[in-house]
């Protein structure tokens, strides 16, 4: 059985990046991944909109979280976003859906929206999975 | 003429998200940038290596200097990137080159690279040039 | 009033591309189009599956249509594709959804699945909307 | 020793899209391929210009033969394309090369330019490395 506890507990505490960027788990299951970040002044860039790396990095910590959601260690091979509306304050979401599994690859399409739900960016990701497991997944 | 020093100390004093992940501005002109980030461990993800985020922010941070440098106000609309290898220390540099300028879209390459110039990620970023000038562009 | 039934006349009879790599419209509405291809021999590649020029033309095509379904001119800036499932025989469809609608830019995402339902390739286009409107589209 | 004739003649005799769509081998080496593309009126979309798929399919043949040129057998699994100019005549190139070389994975950048030299679309393919090998490499 897949503790997803513990997987939740391992990405909360040891991704150091997305902590650094604020970001935060709000739900998830096998293949799927919902986070958020609230914005603060440090996501802005030099036209006081979020700049496009922390909503990469919101969109791909997404990603990440979906794709080990299974239990098999996955690693970002490629991954692409497109920028739709610019946005400078409130909470930005990422929901990833899991739109392809196979044996060594998977496919994600996530979507940001703001809390008006409307759509900030899509980013499309592609991970190869490894054949270890996670500690915390238990075979 | 367009007045680089200006756009240097824009993009270092008021691009926070930059600024908040310890990136440096190393040398850029007219259609090309380089930019460093000394890894910490605030960059690592849940393996200890440098999270895709990070990585992307750096290249985008190149991507946006590049793009912004010619004084016209050019924005991010679709960027991909692929991982090549995993890296946990030491120093990531970020090289934009332009591909293409054309009257509203632009193109760049940029490749990531750690202290031994080996290859760590490949990044490919379209920006939308629109009709206005930054304010330290003098036209 | 747009009149779709010209743009399906115009789509159908002007891609020389699309005919020649035996690709048909099954459906179409603003923002929105279904196309499929019949599998044929000159489809394959070299390992006896079909390329993956064929299926991006398929997608490429869909994207084409979607996108300037609504009468305004619009070119495609940036595709990327990935693919999941090989495939050799049967009919491919391809559905575009479009997934943002800007002044200047607009985003599709397609889906290529078989006969069967069964996703063989994803693909995600961006879209460059100009000022000029088709003759078909009577605004 | 990889018998690069017999691959040549292997892609030139098996790859049926690419012949269908007039594609012809110019030159390639080990990570390294270059084709061209005379174009013809079935190449062409409903505005004239060569098609996105025509494009694609072009850079997808020299990332195709630069990915399998080693003799092991190589997979596409993603790739993207943006479109930086337009073209309607003369002969299109495409030049594959290698940017990085795993176990599993390998990275390519292709330059589609016209006769003249000008950059009409630039292509990013990654491909999945399979553990078997060509017949006509003779490992």
């Amino acid at each position: 059985m897949l503790e997803l506890n513990k997987c939740k507990e391992f990405f909360e505490q040891q991704d150091h990046y997305a902590k650094h960027s604020g970001i935060e788990i709000v739900k998830f299951e096998p293949g799927y991944a919902k986070v958020q970040m609230p914005i603060k002044d440090f996501h802005l860039n030099g036209v006081k909109i979020v700049h496009g790396g922390a909503i990469f990095t919101l969109a791909d910590y997404a990603f990440g979280i979906a794709s080990n959601s299974r239990g098999q260690i996955a690693v970002s091979i490629n991954a692409s976003i497109s920028y739709i509306k610019a946005v400078s304050s409130g909470t930005l979401l990422a929901e990833a859906k899991e739109v392809s599994l196979e044996a060594r690859l998977s496919n994600y399409i996530i979507n940001i929206t703001n809390e008006q739900n409307q759509l900030i960016a899509v980013f499309h990701g592609t991970a190869y999975r490894k054949k270890d497991y996670w500690q915390w997944a238990d075979k």
